[in-house]
């Protein structure tokens, strides 16, 4: 047992280091009560506690593998704390001695220049390190950077469209440290990781945990094995994703004739995605998709046909699904009938929210039959039977937290883990057709365990921009630390998503998004939420020729992402890797955001800045380095600076990889 | 006594009402530790804490009028309450038990609907309710309302010159409850009064404070009366103020010819306010004043004699102090040789910090000597012995929190009174020339006893623009929020101060504020901080009439204004009140911020939107108002819309006034 008592303490050990110590001077835990106040609107929430107490629990009474803490000696005792432990592994379970906590802070020690990583998928900050990450489930906002006008002008122009650094569709209280540990809070209620003070991690939760996971391993590499372990597996790629990019199109039928402009200028096609496949509303704001999950016949004449058509020529059709229900659409009412959805707090009626000029109820995904008849009905007759090879799974965000759920649970805690439970209705469809592994389906929400469930990490809705928080480079930010996480496959919308106010996707914006793109998991174009405002790919023939000569090399570099496929599958690291994870000797490889590793040998550095023809990245110390397109040799452990035309996105091979030949002829395209 | 205990709790009571109660479920204390972060820049201070504890002190035991505070029987006693009161006033003395409490809440019940006033002089709200104000002396910025693009400029590409709507030069932990009792913090640490939850007024204060003080009376006129005497009351008006309007230039001798200008249009001039007496340094952002308190020879030669042939014509002249010395002019070299400045906590030298291109050091009053020299060398034989007969005392926000003082205090404990020993500085040089009452300068910094010091207000630096939290109106809610805290008079920079991007002072908002200002205890224009770019009352001819006419009916209410000098002296009512002040039974007064009485009998609705030619306001019921224009009779208790064209504000008297003649006269200029 790694947990050690000392005079009014304890110590618990693991991976021969000190990871949790407490004393009466220094305690480990505080307890307390809130009185929460949340506000949500269209996925932002705006969330304030109004602190009640909060108590330092100071004295500790070790027995065994048990400790119960108290304020004092003689004060009540408020939390039992009980271990499990290895010498690698931790497990402390909470016992709540008092039913009025609400609030709990849990410390672990930290130290001078310590680097944390995680927190699910984070899209401004990779190091964790100095700041405070408020983990809720939402939209990340457009407009992250509170320096930036386009901020300003969603924050106060744009409804509330406005975000923060911590804001993500994907949080998770799950930590790595650079001490080669991890922990992980086994609860789906309001968090916030506090590394603003390096004496130590404060971990706030909205309630006791069931439980917190600690994990220690010698290399980084074993570390993310184990989190890939804990939270679940991705199947591997299916063989039809790599042979080019899947081509966004909204264009009804037409989307057919703008597909064949693609194929005939050479681009490599895996599949056609139309997300308007359920057909459209118009609104004020322009065409929305109408949110009742079937084949829109007017918009979509003759589909199935249209399906088996592509099919025979290798080419997959994608759909788009989300977890709610247009109130004006047939399964709403049937769902309604059936009582499979969310309901209102004050009234026997189901709980409709405003998605800007339509109302959709949710399907309450904690009644099991519910979620069954989505996965059954939706996912899988409507969707998989229909002849969809994949989908957007999107949203996962937007439950209110004052709603009444059919197993009794309060919003406060389903909000967090509403993404997992949408992952898993998906998983469970696709799992019920035999087509796990086959099917790609595509999240950008998630929670702790939606690793099980999501196939396909995609990193939500980009600013068509090269902002430094809302834009390209916040993607490579995004794969990096959901990778740690146990994410394997991550990709992006090319080209970026949002168009507001000023933002336009200019021609090199999008090139350099597929730029990038080509070393990722999966190829995907997005038309944008202004398709005609926005550059396209098939906009100009020099556009079609840089794409279409970026989607060969994906496509030629498939058998190397089939290795990196089988290497998540068996091992659960990512294909996108932080360059210290092979390189943990070098310390000046822990906080880069910039530049990823493709798979262990080759590193890709995309240029995510306007302007630029050349590109500076770190080459990780201790082997050489062969720039793809020169071929020159560079020694590991310094900057280097490379010329970045278009066409030329900066990628270096680690030489004498077994990959090497491959790598090399990628300078041929 | 007024406390009484019951079973594990007490009560306290005053002027008839429950002002206090405590139990067990509802204590009204807690208590804990925190971790201060501060940062400050140029007045702006970014205040962060890291919470350690807090703890509900829920064990009470009375003892006569003693109370001894614990989280739960058997626990420490942590606090010893000692309590002294009467029927109508109270005493709460505090006493720490417990050395490391750091930070304490204090709860009193609230009402719903209960409205609340104070904090100091507030911008942008005069209702406290619902929203939480933190209590620290500082520059108020310039974009306070995070709604416009202005506060986003000054945020983000003003050097963080932005604010928000809490921030002010002078809050003071002081509030007033509809309830008609006061609650005062005897205390200078940083505060927070917590007004969000209808159920309870919460107090953080970082910091054991002395005592906690609490006012009781019948009737509101009481309440302010009985603040006032707390915190000191102002001399009388001088004579010579009366007589017109301060003209604020700064063209070194020029401002003499353009006086000429404005007298032979007519203009009431009461004083030449030149702050540039002391002359001027370049930087690449203008020029600046020169921080070394005494005259500039070579900006304003033989002023001795200018101002004397001013004085011949019944015009007094004005200067500029404030309490840093620029470290490249003598007055610092002096007084560093003497040991009277702040010091650096790290090194034995002076704490200077950048003003914009230029540093100085700041004088430490809190050594007696250094501010004695100050009051006699500076204020007494450089400024009044000099000729001067006021000046603005400006600044006061910006004492570091890291400083070493003489006396020993914290930097964080001393922060706050600053402005105090400023005012008291510039109160001990006037009364050593017997000039009390006589001198008038005008201070913006401000903190509880300010009041016994400054005997004007001014309302610090406006935007020059009619914006909701940063421009002309603001001055009406700082008028109303400090006149209920004992600051009897009030003014502002005609024509506001700061133009910044593209804010510029049309002639519009130019007449607009004139016409505020007239009806308020003092008139004096100031040229902003562009005085190129921005309009001046001697632009055009049209502009000077306008302005010549509104200065001869503040003239011309010289008697009133006396009278209401007077009335100050004798009572601590402010010439500017809130309109419940008179009319507590007519409910909707109790948040009007838009409107005052100038004195009892004179209800001002001054317009402060652009392009209005008529504006609407509330008239308290109970009497009838005559609209001083039209002579107009309207009924109190409703809304009336009266014509504005410009030179004629919204103006009501009282019907049957004493002073009716008086104001029926103002019709006539």
């Amino acid at each position: 047992m790694a947990l050690e008592a000392f005079d009014n303490g304890f110590e618990l050990r693991l991976g021969g280091q000190s990871i949790l110590r407490h004393s009466a001077d220094a305690p480990c835990l505080f307890i307390g009560s809130g009185d929460a106040h949340v506000e949500g609107l269209r996925g932002h929430y705006h969330i304030e506690d109004h602190l009640i107490e909060r108590i330092a629990l100071r004295h500790a009474e070790v027995a065994g593998d048990r400790v119960r803490l108290a304020a004092h000696p003689g004060a009540p005792w408020r939390i039992e704390l009980v271990f499990s432990a290895d010498d690698d592994d931790a497990e402390i379970h909470f016992l709540s001695l008092d039913p009025s906590i609400n609030r709990l802070w849990f410390r672990v020690p930290g130290e001078a220049g310590e680097h944390i990583w995680g927190g699910g998928e984070q899209f401004s900050h990779f190091d964790l390190a100095g700041r405070r990450f408020p983990l809720w489930v939402s939209e990340p906002g457009v407009g992250r950077d509170k320096s930036t006008l386009l901020t300003w002008q969603c924050d106060q122009r744009g409804g509330g469209a406005g975000g923060d650094y911590y804001h993500t569709n994907f949080p998770q209280p799950t930590f790595v440290s650079a001490r080669r540990y991890a922990l992980h809070v086994d609860s789906s209620a309001y968090a916030a990781f506090d590394f603003r003070n390096p004496a130590y991690h404060e971990i706030e939760i909205w309630g006791v945990p069931d439980r917190i996971e600690l994990f220690a391993r010698p290399h980084f590499t074993d570390l993310v094995g184990a989190l890939s372990t804990r939270f679940g597996r991705q199947p591997p790629l299916p063989a039809w994703l790599l042979k080019g990019a899947v081509i966004g199109l909204k264009d009804g039928a037409k989307s057919f004739d703008r597909l064949k402009v693609y194929e005939d200028a050479g681009v490599a096609v895996s599949g056609l995605w139309c997300e308007d496949w359920i057909g459209l509303r118009e609104t004020s704001f322009g065409s929305r998709l109408f949110w009742d999950w079937q084949w829109n016949a007017q918009r979509y004449p003759d589909l199935p046909a249209r399906i088996a058509e592509l099919k025979d020529r290798g080419i997959r059709f994608l759909g788009y699904v989300n977890p709610y229900l247009a109130v004006d659409g047939p399964l709403y009412a049937a769902a309604a009938k059936a009582g499979y959805l969310v309901m209102r707090p004050d009234a026997d009626e189901p709980y409709v929210i405003d998605f800007g000029e339509f109302e959709s109820g949710h399907v309450d995904f904690t009644n099991l039959a519910a979620a069954a008849w989505f996965a059954e009905e939706i996912i899988g007759r409507n969707m998989i039977d229909f002849g969809l090879s994949g989908w957007m799974a999107d949203f996962g965000e937007y439950l209110p937290t004052d709603v009444r759920l059919h197993n009794g649970e309060e919003g406060m805690r389903a909000h967090n883990r509403w993404p997992v439970l949408w992952g898993a209705v998906n998983a469970t469809g696709v799992a019920g057709r035999g087509m796990t592994g086959e099917s790609m389906f595509f999240m950008r929400s998630g929670y702790s365990g939606v690793q099980a469930h999501s196939p396909m990490l995609w990193a939500g809705d980009q600013s068509v921009d090269f902002s430094r928080h809302d834009g390209i480079g916040t993607v490579i930010t995004a794969a990096l630390s959901s990778g740690l996480l146990g994410n394997a496959y991550h990709h992006s919308d090319i080209g970026g998503y949002t168009s507001l106010f000023d933002t336009i996707r200019t021609p090199e914006l999008a090139m350099r998004w597929v730029e990038m793109a080509a070393f990722t998991s999966m190829m995907r174009t997005h038309e944008g939420n202004r398709p005609r405002a926005n550059t396209q790919y098939d906009d100009s023939p020099e556009l079609l020729a840089h794409f279409a000569r970026m989607t060969r090399i994906y496509a030629y570099l498939a058998p190397y992402l089939r290795k990196l496929s089988d290497e998540a599958v068996a091992t659960g690291l990512p294909c996108q890797r932080p360059l210290f994870l092979h390189f943990e000797e070098d310390a000046k490889t822990y906080a880069i955001q910039t530049a990823y590793l493709y798979g262990a040998d080759l590193l890709v550095a995309p240029v995510i800045e306007a302007g630029r023809s050349d590109w500076t990245t770190y080459l990780p110390a201790g082997v050489d380095w062969v720039h793809v397109w020169s071929g020159a040799m560079h020694q590991g452990g310094q900057e280097v600076t490379v010329p970045a035309p278009f066409g030329q996105p900066p990628l270096f091979y680690r030489a004498g990889s077994a990959d090497a030949a491959l790598f090399s002829g990628i300078a041929a395209f």
